[in-house]
């Protein structure tokens, strides 16, 4: 038996790592910046314990490039490094300094904001650059170094006379990636990045004017000074205590996050969690707007102030991944699989933290200010009744503040509501019937029938509504609660109560009457019911029998019963006998009671949307002759 | 100055291939797959060249899950190795056995159907596995050996008394990822990498009924055996060659790729071309359903009958991501960013030789069968219209057999229609209009207008046509070709001839009688235009102006006139002054002109779907009493 140990070939994993390192090739600038901005915060820890002694200054990362050269520069004024630093923290690929920095001191400070974790981050600078330079001077009273390496993995390492402390990266950008010269590029690359970055990033210059002195000439041309050009705010308002922020600062910081959006969020909910694992943030609930283009607006997942994605599937709760802002954490892995972070323990948390954090603060703003809380609903609902069908625990919690508005502009509690209407709307059975419409305009003569008995009718319209009232009625138990919709039936048999009308037609009168409306309508997707109603109510009507129409819908947003979204349409026709017009057709010859009929059963389709094309154009043409 | 070699150190770079290599866990399986599939290919190709002299016999790879030891086994009968092949190929991490045997061999055989090119891929085994075992025996006349890894660098390797050819992973996996250890998981994973995998792959056994013999007794039972469960066909109709197959292979094919479509593809292209690049592949135009789940069912691309990806954005072009099938190509590169494929040369010679084969071959169906390709247009309408708009290339060519339909179900192409309808369809100043409805239901009432007149009327319902009528007229030069909506104006005004009707009429009336009705409608967003028509045409009508509405909907799916989509919807109500009822209107007393002001526009509204809520109640209800 032999034994020993598996050896990395660095001629075979050098190519690997210059094509295959990470998918995007932008992110190298993103790297080398994050290796500066550790360099940078490192010193300042080393000033802070006494290790280092120099002055920290007001340290910058300079970003440059020298189109001549071909080069792009990315220079900081960090800690540098020695040569014997540079054999052993470059020489070695995957040898991370930024994990040995965070071991020797971390009884020190937790909370130094070393991003790097690996140490592969330096090499990525080979996908984008034929040959790479580092110039660099230690803090320690060393020379400088001077290190050059091809991409093949041989280097040179010399003295170098720099005398500024930090380090210089230069890198001899190749043919193929000569976009990463332009200003336009660098300049997109670092407003995606790095805008938050913790250290001042500077990249090129701008014009200021300075203000004319008060006793300067009328004529007087105001002074115009060179300043540095810094890209970046380094304390955005997610690194702030909530004590120290005002609402308007929230604001403020998001016309920074997204300028290209013109609405103002409706409130936002400051995330600040170091244990069982470090998070802060800010999370924002936008007012809903047609424009799809908010939808590119997500929320921005940050380390250490560097943005890494905005795709925070798995981290963020399904239900609110419509929120806007950022979350900043450096305990959520990176390049893993959406599977991988579901299974993650510290992940989970991280989700669950932050599904609790909004449940509060939604509980809160109802109990402290409920007007405006109504004014938000129609805003926020979608996203509320999403989590209450998705996380039980959130349900238990948006159960008190939920809110079911009616056609009329009143909002109530699911409590409220239920107290409300519990003697009005309970049927002869003891159902309690919760009457609603989808829209108020397209079902509004039913509305108006429903509101004629004094019957409370919501309005609810969100697409996933109809799995909220299954889930209601479910849990209701004893309560025996019933969502019915105003369409479904005639408003008398919604809600049956004991007092009957007494039909105006004989038995015969109506075995009578409805083969020939049957034979008028002369469609299969209709059955036709007599009904003895008020004579003051429609003469025909059009229901959808709200089992089969909510299993539609809920099959159309996914679940309900299985193949019920497929069933053709089926309505009723219901026919008050009590009406005058049915006494009329009764009586009438055949063509006139045809003509009867069909007009009805146009004006019943009208009202549920269901007369087009030729029906319509011939019922259009009957009426202008009736107006003659 | 000082020279070296960047080095890797295997203590840093394992924990990060363990985690990192992959971010999907499961990929491990096709790795050892492609692995054990390698050894048998390339044992094939030294039998072929007389290299190796033994006999091949039908070698499977066989996935056996131990759940008692917590181990899943990969068996192989390929080539096998013998203890210094271990020592060379698994003991350097990214040695490379694949390309150093298309390398050697490369004179022989272009076509081996190696997988592997990096070498990394045994290494994934370590993401989901603790212990990793290899028994291998090869076929050189030498022991076995048998290779054990803990996942710590560390390894041994010791003789082992195998006695088959080939080779045997096995994989002690890991606590964390031990759903892998489950058969429903293995299945779902082979059956999504590996169902067209070039060897066959056993997974258990299943049970096969045998014949009863043709002298059997009525109530004898048939025999069952146990046979191999093989999951792969390993040879998928796309490696096939075109002579070769059938219509109903092509189909078959199809219902083996997409088990749960149920619907039939409309045609397929063949896709085969090996200079400059190689690919092989069926496309399938698909039936367009309402159903969601299609989306799914995208195109999947293949490496050497390997799964790869569903998502082939960058590869193939986007106005044919809508298409089915399969494309097999070992020139894509993989784990790259879209935008590193996008610059890719070979990957957009790939694309472009795509949407010139698909050119091609709706061109020959246009040719060879008119009215089958007719019957087809509106299930693969919005594939072209959209490839119109996107490639100038496949414009020049679709403009030949991209179709019109009318309203009456008649195809026109384009030169079709404008030779067609050039003499009727040009109005008095030399523009030929091409009347076109997007609804047939909708517009039902001023199609029927058009059609009295004589004009043809197209029906043009996808969204991005109004992209395409804009690129017509463009490029209709002096043809002066317009598109309009047939509800854009009233059927005189939208095609005008010279002759001109009298107005029955007065200036005088015209003038006491426009106030009356602007004041009964009250409302802004309707301009009254008096126009002298045909006496039996609609005494009111609805319009909407074309320049307007076209704007609106182009900027609804991505590009018309800035602003113009957030624009008010105006229309006109033009009133017919030679109509009786405008000249009832004119000689009534007030109420009863506000009567049958009301009557007729609302009647107009209901032409144009604009009368709902309140409205359209009232208007029942006094339709109801006009039929009293």
């Amino acid at each position: 038996m032999s034994k020993g140990s598996i050896n990395v070939s660095v001629e075979n994993i050098f190519p690997l790592i210059k094509k295959f390192l990470y998918s995007d090739h932008e992110i190298f600038l993103r790297e080398l910046i994050s290796n500066a901005t550790d360099a940078t915060t490192k010193l300042k820890h080393l000033i802070s314990i006494g290790e280092a002694k120099v002055e920290y200054g007001n340290p910058q990362i300079e970003i440059k490039i020298n189109k001549e050269n071909k080069t792009l520069h990315i220079t900081d004024q960090g800690l540098g490094m020695t040569a014997d630093e540079v054999e052993k923290y470059i020489n070695q690929i995957a040898f991370s300094g930024a994990e040995e920095f965070l071991e020797k001191y971390k009884d020190s400070n937790n909370e130094t904001g070393v991003i790097g974790h690996f140490g592969l981050g330096f090499y990525s600078a080979f996908m984008v650059a034929d040959k790479v330079e580092i110039i660099t001077k230690s803090y320690k009273d060393e020379p400088a170094a001077h290190w050059i390496c091809d991409g093949s993995p041989e280097y040179t390492l010399e003295a170098h006379d720099k005398k500024e402390r930090g380090t210089e990266i230069i890198l001899h950008i190749s043919e193929d990636e000569k976009d990463f010269l332009e200003d336009s590029k660098i300049s997109g690359l670092l407003k995606k990045y790095n805008r938050f970055n913790q250290i001042p990033i500077k990249f090129g210059t701008k014009t200021e004017t300075l203000p004319l002195p008060e006793d300067a000439a009328e004529d007087a041309k105001p002074e115009t000074k060179e300043v540095d050009n810094i890209i970046n705010n380094t304390e955005p308002a997610w690194t702030k205590k909530p004590a120290d922020l005002e609402a308007e600062d929230y604001k403020t910081f998001y016309r920074e996050l997204y300028p290209m959006q013109f609405e103002e969020p409706l409130f936002h909910i400051h995330l600040n969690v170091d244990y069982p694992f470090n998070l802060t943030g800010i999370l924002y609930f936008p007012r809903l707007t047609q424009n799809m283009d908010i939808q590119k607006d997500k929320i921005q997942l940050y380390q250490n102030q560097v943005f890494v994605t905005d795709n925070v599937e798995g981290i963020v709760p399904d239900f609110l991944q419509m929120l806007k802002g950022v979350i900043d954490s450096p305990d959520i892995p990176l390049n893993v699989s959406r599977s991988y972070l579901q299974a993650d323990g510290a992940v989970k948390k991280i989700s669950g933290y932050i599904t609790k954090k909004v449940g509060d603060k939604l509980s809160s703003l109802f109990k402290n200010n409920r007007e405006d809380f109504e004014q938000k609903w129609n805003d926020i609902k979608v996203i509320i009744e999403y989590g209450m069908l998705s996380e039980e625990k959130f349900f238990d919690k948006a159960k008190k503040f939920a809110l079911y508005p009616t056609v009329n502009n009143s909002f109530f509690t699911f409590d409220e509501l239920v107290e409300k209407t519990k003697d009005s709307q309970t049927d002869k059975d003891g159902n309690h019937v919760i009457l609603y419409a989808a829209n108020k305009d397209a079902q509004h003569s039913y509305i108006e029938e429903a509101k004629a008995k004094g019957y409370e009718v919501l309005l609810l319209d969100s697409p996933i509504v109809p799995h909220l009232m299954q889930k209601l009625e479910m849990e209701s138990g004893d309560a025996k609660v019933q969502f019915k919709r105003v369409d479904a039936d005639h408003i008398d048999n919604l809600i049956k109560k004991d007092d009957t009308v007494t039909s105006k037609l004989s038995d015969e009168e109506k075995e009578k009457l409805k083969p020939v409306i049957e034979g008028a309508v002369n469609n299969s997707s209709y059955t036709v019911q007599l009904e003895a109603m008020d004579s003051k109510a429609s003469p025909f009507l059009i229901t959808v029998p709200e089992f089969m129409r909510r299993m539609k819908e809920m099959q159309a947003t996914g679940g309900g019963m299985m193949g019920m979204g497929n069933l053709p349409e089926m309505y009723n026709l219901v026919v008050n006998t009590n009406h005058e017009l049915v006494s009329d057709i009764l009586n009438a010859n055949e063509d006139k009671q045809k003509q009867l009929i069909s007009q009805a059963f146009d004006l019943a389709k009208l009202s549920q949307n269901l007369l087009h094309g030729e029906e319509l154009t011939n019922f259009i043409k009957r009426s202008y002759d009736l107006i003659k």
